[in-house]
């Protein structure tokens, strides 16, 4: 088993010091003699030179292979590559994962605020990041953490998942409250209640499908407020069909077997608008919680599906007591 | 913006065929000339040398560092590293992840049936690979696809999540038809209703968790039969504080508000053994579904949510009926 990286860390502290730097004025023949004679940590992770300016600012990185194809007399400084893509050591390391896969480097130098250079992190490194970090938010919006999926204390599971449930119980005796608002409705009609669940349901998927896809664009960098206008459309289309689908399919089922078509109508036309509303709330809820500086994965789990839960219930009991009134 | 990768695929469909390989019987000074002028693209990914023997079959690996710190003459089959580890071309390339995250290395050489070198599949590839895997774990659970969060097809997204919401509305319709059972209990204790939104979600989120945590675990190959009966144990343990702390904290605030203790006592204990229950179901069906070799993370989501819809329903009503009979 391997030992997992904790996450949101920065760049800074995973970062490693077993990095080949040389003066820009340095030949390649005194580059290729102080590779040679590194300490074998340094060059372990062969990919890159890099060369700092006498303040120790990073200027360029060379390759082994530049060094030698070139005659031993010319500076480094000449032959090296000046536009060095870097990262800063107060990052935080999902960004960095995001420069890994956007330039795919083997390793990436690492500045401090003074631009100088102060380590390297390996792609190599960055996989188990990588993995960590897209679990991690995936695993807080259905109530746990990353940290659940190794820990072996009881303690920290608990404690993981109580904020969530506490959330959950108070969204749960919201839902209880306001189906208390239409208990005369539901003792003429039982029906009603056995609708309840099938519902709530659909609507849920709905809001957390859109949350967790809206949660993750976001942290690929692709939820900028121009994204915006275009996660909402496309959540209100997918809506709209699933929505008409799935209120189709379970109005039918419940007017047959019923034998109460208006039962069937308030079911087809609020599954229907609720599972719209709900892809709404999911994909524009994450997008609050990161203007106000809650983390998005954190916050959106329990609240997206607290505000689908009484969104539907408010929509499907008003719309059965305007089609059910009359019978 | 970034193209991501399809996942599922295999070492061979993402290997590269650009990598350094020797013959066994240059000596140092002949694969230090191989080197320099061997094509760019073969050694723009520095990492490492690969020795083959006249059969081709991969037999050691050396680095820049090991040529330029040996004599000219020594040759590289003297100096190599001879246990050299390797990926098959047929390998999931989410093995191959778990590779990298393994032995950090930056590269891997990939061989194929006859143990020739084929290729190699690169540390800075795996970034991506690693997050997509993940992802696509968890984005199955919820009832959608990794593809849905880059694709711009409304057809794809609709076509990722009807199979999953159809599986809910079978549940949902199996949800109503069970409660059409107790109609008269509810039409005689309408506050039973009330409570079907909070005893369901709670067990629902309970499931999800645990099979969430199930499913990367497999992923993560730590998943072997003899773990089971450990996940089992601490979805047992942690059902047992959760369920009780959500039991208490709901049946005491339904006692308080519809001033019933029978309602209180039954919504305490049916919530406690339901999520439980639910907690055991999020954890044992994954194993199911591997064993019969279905995608443990595609189906996990829906027919963990619909057990344990269903088993809470009756424990539910049944516990309910007991308390409420004489009232």
């Amino acid at each position: 088993m391997t030992t997992r990286r904790a996450k949101g860390e920065t760049v800074g502290s995973i970062m490693k010091n077993e990095f080949l730097a040389v003066s820009d004025e340095l030949t390649v023949e005194e580059t290729i003699k102080h590779f040679r004679t590194a300490s074998l940590e340094k060059v372990s992770k062969p990919s890159y030179i890099y060369v700092v300016d006498p303040r120790g600012y990073l200027v360029g990185v060379v390759q082994m292979r530049d060094l030698l194809s070139h005659s031993p007399n010319v500076h480094v400084r000449d032959i090296m590559l000046k536009n060095v893509v870097k990262v800063h050591a107060e990052m935080d390391q999902e960004e960095a994962v995001r420069y890994f896969i956007r330039h795919r480097f083997l390793a990436l130098p690492v500045v401090n605020n003074e631009q100088k250079l102060v380590g390297i992190i390996t792609a190599d490194e960055m996989v188990d990041i990588a993995e960590l970090e897209a679990e991690d938010d995936i695993a807080k919006i259905i109530g746990t953490g990353v940290d659940e999926i190794t820990t072996h204390s009881i303690r920290r599971i608990v404690r993981l998942r109580l904020p969530w449930l506490a959330i959950s119980i108070l969204s749960g005796l919201a839902c209880a409250f306001i189906l208390g608002w239409f208990e005369r409705d539901m003792k003429s009609v039982i029906a009603l209640a056995l609708f309840i669940p099938i519902v709530l349901g659909l609507s849920e998927s709905t809001g957390m499908q859109s949350a967790t896809i809206v949660v993750r664009n976001m942290a690929l960098g692709r939820a900028a407020l121009k994204d915006v206008r275009w996660l909402l459309q496309k959540e209100m289309v997918v809506g709209v069909i699933v929505g008409l689908i799935c209120g189709m399919l379970v109005g039918g089922a419940a007017t047959l077997w019923q034998a109460n078509s208006n039962l069937g109508a308030a079911l087809a036309i609020s599954m229907s608008i609720s599972i719209i509303l709900s892809g709404v709330v999911g994909s524009c809820l994450p997008f609050l919680f990161r203007f106000v500086r809650i983390d998005p994965a954190l916050s959106s789990g329990p609240i997206v599906l607290a505000t689908c839960d009484i969104i539907t219930l408010l929509i499907y009991f008003k719309i059965s007591a305007f089609f059910l009134s009359g019978s």
